[in-house]
């Protein structure tokens, strides 16, 4: 039996150190194919590219890894390896791993989720994974360490279809272990900060701090980071809020 | 009492037809703000600009409208304005109306969804809407009629916290109503056209069709566009799969 077939991208770009922990760490699991950007593409979410065409340029192939670099986004990355890099649909796609958290609203922003998602919207059980630390040269041993206990359990008992996994692990030197959690609910503030360009005209850089609106719930998976545990949110694909459908209809009807 | 204040962005840029009749159709509801980016934006989802900064350009005030243009994402656009743009917390945020449809999985690529999605996180009520026509001289009179029969609804009655609304309306002269549905399942197909550049290598154009994993299902949002009805899916920021959160725990603990 030929072993499983693990599809690999990022958004922080193919020479990452996080994409490359990553590959070391799972390789034993599966034959590897990467897909990657060829360079940093954080918080570029779910985007496709649209308008101009992507390339993909063969970086490596040796027995059980070949690595591809692309033009493209992280969603991308998934969506060109699926229709034109590979004839067999991957077991298992795992996106990072992220320089940066990723937990509770981030999936929203997270070039990283995007590609999970994108794996997961293929049938293919999908894992984002991410280490709270932005760092070029983050150490990644922990993440790889919990990342393999999570592995071999997708890889055997597959996930429910349009469902993904995001994993988020603090950047402590004895992570606890893994803690299964819910998206924290909140919102970033005081996102900007203003500065000027050469001409004097104002221009505003992306900054923030996230404001957890219910810090002290113990099922956030904010919660779980705060108190040394990796944490595994569950997410789907479909959005709607079925809670909501009667209410909605009957304003409507 | 001051007349609502309603945030108009979208992602098919400040100048497109769609945001035009979106800004003339519901100007009579209230104090409209635009922040729009400055061109195409199309497929960016949730992206956000975190690398370079981002600028405004005040574009028109004048009583009861002011328009302004913005480098960034539509994330961007949104985050800005709540930001930098206003001291007053909007009432209503409406993205659109996208030049063609962003019904069923396009919700997790769409840059007119990706803006709705911000409002919500904001915690004001938000509807994402688009017309099933990608041309730049689409009609949108029937989006506008119907669309003008919702925003009062949602400025009286408000949106769940963390609830937003994705609105498709068909391309047709004469749309039936408006459907409260649910987000459809399945995947887009044949998603590259290979083509070369001008130096032999091959290129991919993302092009493809999308394949409705639930065709005959009448509660998906496809379904009402097909049947000549306008869809409303209520959508949820919190994405985590609630149903699977035991049986993951028992995976893991």
């Amino acid at each position: 039996m030929s072993k499983p077939l693990i599809l690999i991208s990022n958004d922080d770009g193919v020479q990452a150190k996080g994409i490359c922990s990553l590959i070391d760490g799972v390789r034993e699991f599966g034959d590897i194919l990467v897909v990657a950007p060829d360079g940093p593409r954080s918080g570029m979410s779910g985007a496709i590219t649209s308008t101009i065409p992507i390339k993909a340029s063969l970086l490596k192939k040796e027995e059980g890894l070949t690595i591809y670099s692309c033009t493209g986004t992280p969603v991308d990355c998934v969506k060109l390896a699926m229709n034109q890099l590979t004839d067999r649909k991957p077991d298992l796609v795992i996106s990072g791993i992220n320089h940066g958290s990723n937990m509770a609203i981030c999936v929203h922003y997270s070039g990283t989720v995007g590609a999970a998602i994108e794996g997961c919207i293929f049938g293919v059980p999908s894992i984002a994974v991410s280490v709270t630390d932005h760092s070029p040269d983050a150490d990644f041993g922990e993440t790889v360490r919990l990342l393999r206990q999570v592995v071999p359990v997708v890889l055997k008992e597959g996930l429910p279809a349009g469902t993904y996994l995001n994993m988020n692990v603090p950047n402590i030197p004895e992570v606890k272990g893994i803690k299964v959690k819910q998206q924290a609910a909140g919102k970033w503030i005081n996102e900007y900060m203003c500065s000027e360009n050469a001409l004097g005209h104002p221009v505003y850089w992306l900054t923030g701090d996230f404001c957890n609106s219910d810090p002290e719930n113990p099922e956030n998976d904010t919660t779980a980071l705060d108190n040394g545990y990796a944490s595994l949110v569950p997410c789907k694909i479909d959005v709607t809020d079925y809670n909501y459908l009667d209410t909605l209809n009957n304003l409507f009807s």
